[in-house]
């Protein structure tokens, strides 16, 4: 059995892509998948944080691999906790400077002004800076060739194969290569989705090329929701209320799709789930014993064969900023949601909804807001108005407090590694020993 | 060749549902459609008015056959100019008092106050009224029956046929038969929600047993946008702006399929379309030739047929209630839109957008703002801010202002027949000489 993970990387910052292999070892679309972005940030680490059974996955992948990062600034904590032993196969610390890069062909800049006075963003094989700063219009196109010969070189060793494909598309600045450029009606955006998409195509293809389709669990999902601010290049949530930044549904509700042919049937699914489900449930299909610490996910493999219903009934909402002294802001609660807290988010801006801007400071609320999100996704409907609570929705407001009670008198906050502070000389640089940093770390592909 | 163009049903009142026969004679997937709300009050008049080779379809379908209503009245015009020769197989006056009848079994009672004061709403058999007040629970199953005799029947004496098929699904009171009660997460919309989308699989069945799929083209279509007044039983418009009874997208774009196996390739066009290319495309189709009166809409073959781009490059947007004084309200010109007048709706309220809401007084735009709909749907981003232009958005403006004095200058107003107010002796009654109407209105089915 093989495993092939895919995120698209909808805003979240400074995370670094990873392509990377070794480890253990038809399309069912949920409609209600979280990703808790405070949680585990960088995201990634929800899914594997822990995991015993990833020994060998963990010393390539895990801990050292990711780049820390945290929202609105470019920090790159490199060094240190977060990069030893890395084995980071290919990866791109997102938005690294880039006001003066090309994103798409032949020459159309990157759109704005990008992070300043930190290294450009530098492309990795393993520990090693392959390009600096990456060329974007052929990025795309080196991941999805590295993925299939990765697969291939995998299916032929008959080997089990762990292939984690984290794709910066569509964060902004939006890029693409020479054949998606101005293909979209939707512009940048589009054009890189479209690359995006057809990534996941080339991939799906190098699986039935390789033989090794219907022994591979292919599962497809996001991080947080649209970066509005960044207008017509941010995306949308549609029905959502907010976006990026907030703990209203479009800044946490992603899509997510699993495709595993003959062993998940098509359709749709109601049923809830997080990214925090993805470590418990693949430890569940490899066989492997789940570490012995609180894990917040569940295994969802009834949900994936179809034979049972989620044990998912909460979903706890952090903002960005967590704090102990709040907990968390919002719990879901079957198909009720209570916000205790709200705020909005600069990343949330531009919208028609006032609610969402970074204007709109943190409220407590008590009694919560309550919404029922299976007729009201939208967020708009709360059901505590009026002086009278009908007695049902007194039961519910009576669980929402004993579960976020029970959550956060449960929950231990680690050492803000973000807080740790910004550190240039983690910075990777191609060059290590030139002068002057950053600018100096500039070197072509060999 | 027969025709089946299928209407959902969102917000527009006091329609009178007709499935009528007779008449002269893969699904493709449309982005953008537009049901002109005001010029087409009904919206299918939008679709048959004035078409010489619906001759004999006109005398059974057109003309008196619909019930002339406009927003927010419940105003019954059946008699005078519109009902006369009227052959209405069935027909639903939507919105009649409903707030003692019963919308779901075994005995769930018609949310909401509904209509006041006039007779309770009928259900026609050609001219006659089977029952008064309708049995919601049992209407869908009605049409479906009637509508999967009149296939079959068609088919059996091998006669071209034109099945109308206007649901009146999800139109605000929500109702449904036994079998989809209680089956929707989303409530009384989304069973009814069901209901609709089940009845049109008993239509496409009823196609496929008649031997007469690959020979009909079906249309799917629907007329304003989301009565987000009516809260959680009122609809969404997801990304795009406010909804019904406004001119921003919400208001008035709609989602559209056409299916003619072997006819039609499937796929999704982004084409502009609108209801009213509707007769000219059918009168294409059908190889009759139009009338002598200036229409406003263009043949889509080339786009159903997928060997051409659609003519229309404009869209005009009226408000509910239009004047000559102030003209069209927004173009739509290829990918761009001008708002000239912006006016919320209160049918477009509890939203957080306060420019859908009864709230949003007119207010006049010079320039008019502009947004890009490929890159910006959701018409946030004013293309026109600050003091300069660039000369390419300053020739589409240049452009719009043409299309808008040349339509406004052509347009010819007719005589409003919701202007000559209610009459209350134009109220469909199933024992005409009875008293005290209207509550006197009342027969059961036969």
């Amino acid at each position: 059995m093989h495993l092939m993970p895919l995120w698209r990387e909808t805003e979240s910052r400074g995370n670094r892509r990873c392509v990377g292999g070794g480890g253990a070892s038809g399309w069912l679309g949920f409609i209600l998948v979280f990703s808790p972005i405070a949680l585990v940030q960088p995201p990634q680490l929800g899914w594997f944080a822990g995991a015993p059974w990833l020994a060998t996955l963990r010393k390539r992948l895990l801990g050292r691999a990711w780049i820390l990062a945290i929202q609105g600034d470019p920090i790159f904590v490199v060094k240190g906790q977060f990069l030893l032993n890395s084995r980071c196969v290919q990866g791109l610390a997102s938005e690294g400077p880039c006001q003066n890069l090309t994103c798409f062909p032949p020459d159309i800049r990157c759109f704005g002004t990008c992070d300043q006075g930190v290294v450009p963003v530098p492309l990795f094989w393993n520990e090693s800076i392959v390009e600096q700063p990456v060329t974007f219009p052929k990025l795309q196109p080196r991941y999805s060739a590295f993925a299939q010969d990765f697969i291939s070189a995998s299916a032929r060793r008959q080997q089990p194969f762990f292939l984690y494909y984290a794709s910066h598309h569509t964060h902004y600045p939006q890029f693409g290569s020479q054949e998606y450029t101005g293909q979209s009606l939707r512009g940048p955006f589009g054009d890189a989705l479209l690359e995006f998409d057809g990534s996941v195509g080339h991939l799906l293809q190098a699986l039935r090329d390789a033989g090794v389709e219907k022994n591979t669990l292919v599962f497809f999902t996001a991080d947080n929701g649209p970066e509005t601010m960044r207008m017509s290049r941010g995306g949308s949530s549609g029905l959502l209320k907010c976006g990026k930044g907030t703990t209203y549904e479009g800044g946490m509700r992603e899509p997510a799709v699993a495709y595993w042919p003959g062993h998940i049937a098509p359709g749709v699914t109601h049923e809830l789930a997080s990214t925090l489900d993805v470590l418990p449930t693949v430890a569940a299909l490899a066989g492997v014993p789940l570490p012995n610490v609180t894990l917040d996910g569940y295994d969802l493999s009834p949900v994936l064969f179809g034979n049972g219903k989620s044990p998912r009934q909460t979903m706890f909402y952090y903002p960005p900023a967590p704090s102990e002294l709040l907990g968390v802001f919002a719990v879901r609660y079957k198909k009720y949601k209570a916000h205790f807290f709200t705020q909005g988010a600069f990343h949330s801006g531009t919208t028609p909804d006032a609610d969402c801007h970074g204007t709109a400071l943190l409220t407590a609320h008590e009694p919560p807001l309550l919404f029922d999100l299976d007729s009201d996704p939208a967020e708009n409907y709360n059901l505590l108005q009026g002086s009278s609570v009908a007695p049902d929705l007194l039961a519910v407001l009576k669980e929402v407090w004993l579960q976020k009670a029970q959550f956060d008198q449960q929950m231990a906050f680690g050492e803000s590694q973000p807080g740790r502070g910004l550190e240039p000389a983690w910075e990777p640089c191609c060059s290590p020993q030139c002068q002057p940093k950053p600018s100096c770390c500039s070197c072509a592909s060999p």
